[in-house]
């Protein structure tokens, strides 16, 4: 019989960073269940079967899956594939692409790879809701539906808002809330973990479980974390993200060059680092101590956690040379550039930029220069010249670019 | 190759007391090309597997599917068996029961022998649509819901009144309409006939056919008969029907009954008086006839198709003998009652009212009579004796009730 921890000292490690918990004295009386049976909680988190490309934002959710390993519970790793084979049948913009099988696999291949760095491979559950979707029918879909209203499905903010606002809504999205439901019923979900952005389907996989007579799943969320910029919401495609597969070099860099003001959250719900902890470095930098030391702790523990504690030294020492000494990486990067040779368009196709409209603003802001000359015109055209150029963007993002001529198109 | 006959005069049968014809123009194209091929046009029609007691309203729509049978048409009488096998899975009020494979069978042979006395059953196809929506799938079905969207869907009048009145709508009558349109796709309609209520689920189909890259189908409804009453649709509920497996005196007494302005639609919608005809009598009624010749006719016409000639010619004297000389049907039924003895529970149980409150009306209207003596009190207690009653109700409806003490419950 598996010994777990006190009910209340569980509960001190599940509420940490929590954004939503619905609710608490339910999880409490879980808890204390399973603590009296021997029987681990089953713990639900689904994800999307596309390309998966991990960064700091999704571990939040992947290291409040570990704190739930870590108690001795079981927690499953569902692979959304029934949806993304179906793709999105609107056919907009193929934004949700089709998957094969074949895809979804290899897809749950990288996942793996990348999430093993948090959750432990040797007792991670990996489901796929396929299993019991495809056997529910064209009537059990149809009876699902019937399970659940317009009027509460409405209550989801962002489909009132669309429709309200006239912005088409394909009658599948409102079933797709219902089958992340299904899945809580299939499984027999504990607890169901998601990003706050999620409530909404998590409360109808509790409503649609309660309407079962099942005991309706507990809903955690994690709040959505903010990007390196401070402001946005990490993410790939703003350039404010770190990817958990980006070098230590780049994980140390990006992560000394968030606001200060961020630091407090990401330690919160990306370090280990004690609660109490955190509330003392904060009052000692809020009463003028220096929050450098604060932001290093912060970056070696992201780097160690994907890394070693050795890189993470080797990273400081390359940042604290290039940047706090104004020296420059030891390793750039080369690459040629073959396209057009306006500006903007050299920044987003060689990745300096992720677009050309973010190639404009960086221009325009003054944090370009070539050959440690600041460029300010957004159209500028870069001159042909053998020997490679080499860019600077922001403080850290640098690259060698040697120009060729396109190839002819004949 | 089968012949048939000219496109116009095709036309001229099947525009025949049309509500809707979406559209004519095209309608024309498929019966040109028809003609040309030899091919017969599919012609679809979608009834619910509930268990069926066919009347006169029904009719209307089996009779136009007929006249498709009689230009050579291929007509499908598809019985929605996927449907009733899920029932409401609301659960609300049973309204929509589940039923089970073999109450489907069974009631589809009700259907049978009660349709075939107006559909040919020598070339009526009999399909279930269980046959392709079970193979649908539940990714299927998600599919299908993807090529809608919800304002589209908000476009039909009952799902907007409802959805701005805040009654319930459950997510599963959003896909009946679909599901409906798949048949449609499953079957390569090229004609759709329905009710005219059933107009937005017949364009539905209409709109799938046509993002499937398939002609889309022609889509005919029919008007919903009025009833005896001549103010509503026709019903069971609101006692203005004509049961199909009435009796040849009660079908011809209660076309009899209806209101002359109501005879003109009738003769239209329910006979195959040519309309020409009908215009000319409908005339000569204006310019100060007797409608009474007129409605005989159309009473006569009515129960030919459903008994015989002789069986009209009785069902007339009969009438002539009971009401226009004040005199008492031949055959008067006889029932015992051993429940409450409260007149109106008395008249509702015995089914001479549809209901207590339907009871209470005629009785305050002054409709009912015991023994030849009027009773206008809803509260009156019917003694108990040895000898039967007779009941009259209206006009025409005569009951012999015997009464009999309750039996002990214990």
């Amino acid at each position: 019989m598996t010994e777990f921890a006190p009910v209340e000292q569980q509960l001190q490690l599940l509420r940490r960073g929590a954004a939503d918990l619905v609710d608490e004295k339910q999880l409490a009386e879980k808890l204390e269940r399973s603590r009296k049976s021997g029987k681990p909680l089953t713990i639900k988190t689904g994800f999307d079967p596309t390309a998966p490309d991990l960064h700091l934002g999704h571990t939040v959710l992947l290291r409040k899956m570990r704190h739930f390993q870590e108690l001795g519970h079981r927690v499953i790793f569902l692979i959304g594939d029934f949806t993304g084979m179906i793709g999105d049948p609107t056919g907009k913009k193929a934004t949700r692409p089709q998957l094969t099988k074949e895809q979804v696999l290899e897809n749950s291949e990288t996942y793996k790879r990348q999430v093993f760095g948090i959750l432990d491979p040797e007792v991670t559950v990996i489901e796929y809701n396929s299993r019991w979707l495809d056997e529910l029918g064209a009537h059990g879909m149809v009876k699902l539906a019937g399970s659940y209203t317009l009027a509460r499905m409405m209550e989801r903010d962002d489909f009132r808002t669309r429709y309200e606002s006239h912005q088409p809504i394909s009658l599948h999205e409102m079933l797709y809330p219902l089958v992340q439901g299904y899945d809580s019923i299939a499984l027999e979900a504990d607890v169901e973990l998601g990003g706050h952005d999620q409530i909404f389907n998590l409360l109808v996989g509790r409503d649609l479980m309660r309407e079962r007579g099942m005991e309706p799943q507990v809903v955690l969320t994690v709040p959505l974390l903010v990007g390196t910029d401070g402001t946005d919401k990490m993410s790939k495609s703003l350039g404010n993200a770190i990817a958990v597969e980006d070098s230590a070099t780049e994980m140390f860099g990006r992560t000394m060059s968030i606001p200060d003001a961020l630091m407090w959250d990401w330690l919160l719900l990306l370090t280990d680092t004690p609660e109490g902890e955190i509330a003392q470095l904060r009052q000692q930098v809020e009463s003028g101590e220096n929050p450098k030391a604060v932001k290093q702790r912060l970056a070696r523990s992201i780097v160690e956690g994907y890394w070693s504690a050795e890189d993470a030294t080797k990273a400081q020492e390359e940042f604290d040379r290039v940047f706090s000494r104004g020296g420059r990486p030891q390793d750039i990067e080369s690459v040629v550039h073959s396209g057009p040779r306006l500006l903007t368009a050299v920044l987003a196709e060689t990745g300096l930029a992720s677009s050309k409209s973010e190639a404009r603003r960086l221009v325009q802001q003054g944090a370009v220069s070539i050959d440690d000359e600041r460029v300010s015109d957004p159209f500028h055209q870069v001159p042909m010249r053998d020997s490679a150029y080499l860019f600077k963007v922001g403080k850290r993002r640098f690259l060698e670019i040697t120009l060729q001529e396109p190839e002819d198109a004949s």
